[in-house]
């Protein structure tokens, strides 16, 4: 397998190997030429045995770095995400304005929704600001909130000890915005709104208001939300009608299935950390949900996404692989584990592949050149102020 | 059990009830009166059915809560730290400045050194800067540095193909400034220095420079240092001598036994962040590694260490709790999921154990007010620019 070089002219193969090149689904054919990106070329001589030839001599992998990373940014980022995918006999390629992918409509999943129908609170919570948490003065309600909504936790996690509910700031906050609850603030020995202490927590803590405005999402359509901390994110969701007592299924204690995260747009993560707050769900079989507040027209920016990946699909008894002529499946952005990404790039990720009807998949190589692939799935939660995506470790 | 309060005299016991509450290790003797912590009453009345006496009127927790938070900050997270340990049957008591606790210096872990003796490189690297990858144009040393020191990667990692090493960029700064590597960087088309490389890096990346540091002090005693990304942390580590060659052992694989994270020293990191990273490791059966750049004098702060904390003996053949005529083992600090902890307070907090003879305890209190307990336990590894320390998951 020969491909050719020219500084001027660029990277292409002729004849048999061109055919066979394309037969593969490599390169832009143009009359008799097959033209190469780099990150094709780099991949036939670094695993298909293949030689680049500069008039007459044999360029090395390096060589053909080179001539490419000057005017291809992060090229051996896109290489090993290329690599990959390749690797496991798929086809990838370039994306482009053109881009177009199969309908992907059945793949925004519904979630139920069920009012949370609690009734004017007549209680107070005695509010230790600079914990963040507080206690109810009424027993009976205390009974009641936790029970039926599972809000506050009495005595031990698990335990049927102690009848004092503690109350941390997401409940404080929804039960005094929604609900009514007066709120005494021992610093101030006096009574305070909810809008105080939205203001004391977000001064301490950033991000505190879009977290609440995730949490509230969920808790107004009748979901448990309570936190994620022994997940590694910050709430875990229960569907629905779940309660702290035990279950009726033969007194089982209920498991959450999903945890939820909350990205900022102001916030810029290390992709490894992000990465991170995915395997931690992964590892105890939990749907990972990611939350970001919807953005305005001028918050997106132009955030480059790379390939656009195929996959398989069934023929007849057997899988076979996908070509262009179904259309590919993914947007596929290639990032590296040491690279930030904010809450703007990745929601702008995520318009462009919905504009482009694709899924969008994160492929991140890490600093041994292994890569791991995440591939988004929206959500569609009933009101929701925020979008909501369902994020699966995918092996392709 | 009855407490008494006085707004001016503060929370006492009497008689009887003091004499309990004394060989249970509450309270401060003071002539015939036993002096009680506001913990020490929240936790009489949440958890052993005792009351607060308030001039004949019975105070609720949210009354006793309400009196002390003005002046106690923190009062419910501290709280929440000392219920946990006093419910499994372990003694803890406010720290202070005469707090000395038992003998500790066998506690301090040395980790093996072995020299990483190679000779100085005549090669040179193809640097694609936007990537923070490189490629060497040595095919002979590039299997060599691949075999012996696990430098690079050839091919796809755990399988044997291909011949091209790619380098990260700490790979790339430790052969060029420790071993003469050069490096010719793509976008200037000219050879560049270690210097610039980490220049222009650690303008993208934050806290480039404080991750090579901690990567050279491993590499330079001989250990195998390699992405950790798969188990959500900066590096795993390989002990002295192992190769990605399968091993002599009957060829199985070897399997890194520690991680290691960096925390500079500029970075405040949210605790339940933290705490996730510890647990992947955990998950994954590896020994969790802090490093933390050694602070100068200046760099401490006062940051408040709140409890000394005891645990069990043996006696005879049975296990008893340790009383203050042992001595404390720890220091523990009680921190909320949602508060942020940075690189200079743990380390402060970290000081302040040793002076007092202590290992140090993070207690961190989540939303719903259930306890994970870390414990820091010092490792010497010779020549070390940082101070590094294992991070234990303790069930107390």
């Amino acid at each position: 397998m020969e491909v050719k070089f020219d500084q001027k002219k660029g990277l292409w193969a002729e004849g048999e190997d061109a055919d066979r090149l394309r037969n593969n689904s490599f390169g832009e054919q143009d009359g008799k030429t097959l033209w190469l990106t780099p990150e094709e070329a780099l991949y036939i001589i670094d695993l298909q045995n293949g030689t680049v030839n500069h008039n007459g001599k044999a360029m090395g992998f390096e060589e053909v770095l080179a001539a490419y990373a000057p005017k291809d940014p992060r090229l051996m980022i896109k290489y090993n995400a290329y690599r990959d995918w390749r690797d496991r006999g798929l086809i990838i390629r370039r994306a482009d304005k053109t881009t177009k992918g199969q309908s992907r409509s059945s793949q925004v999943k519904k979630y139920p929704s069920s009012e949370m129908s609690l009734k004017k609170l007549k209680a107070k919570v005695v509010w230790d600001s600079t914990s963040a948490m507080g206690v109810l003065d009424d027993q009976k309600l205390s009974r009641e909130l936790f029970s039926d909504w599972w809000l506050g936790q009495i005595g031990v996690y698990k335990q049927e000890r102690g009848s004092v509910l503690k109350l941390n700031f997401f409940e404080v906050m929804l039960l005094s915005e929604h609900f009514g609850l007066r709120v005494f603030d021992t610093a101030k020995s006096k009574e305070t709104s909810s809008k105080n202490i939205m203001g004391e927590i977000a001064r301490r803590r950033e991000f505190a208001k879009t977290m609440y405005q995730a949490y509230v999402d969920w808790r107004l359509n009748g979901y448990i939300v309570k936190t994620g901390f022994k997940f590694g994110t910050h709430f875990r969701i229960y569907f629905p009608g779940a309660s702290p007592a035990k279950g009726s299924d033969g007194g089982k204690w209920v498991h959450s299935k999903h945890v939820l995260h909350v990205f900022p747009k102001e916030e810029k993560l290390l992709v490894s950390e992000w990465a991170r707050a995915v395997r931690v769900a992964h590892g105890v079989k939990k749907t990972f949900i990611l939350g970001m507040p919807k953005l305005t027209d001028k918050d997106y920016v132009d955030y480059p996404a790379d390939f656009a990946a195929y996959r398989r699909k069934k023929k007849g008894k057997d899988w076979v692989r996908e070509t262009p002529k179904d259309g590919p499946r993914y947007l596929l952005a290639a990032v590296s584990e040491e690279e930030h990404i904010g809450g703007v790039e990745l929601a702008s990720l995520l318009k462009k592949a919905e504009a482009m009807n694709l899924n969008l998949i994160l492929s991140i190589t890490d600093r041994e050149t292994a890569i791991t692939y995440y591939a988004l799935n929206k959500i569609k939660l009933k009101d929701a102020k925020f979008d909501y995506y369902e994020i699966e470790w995918l092996r392709p």
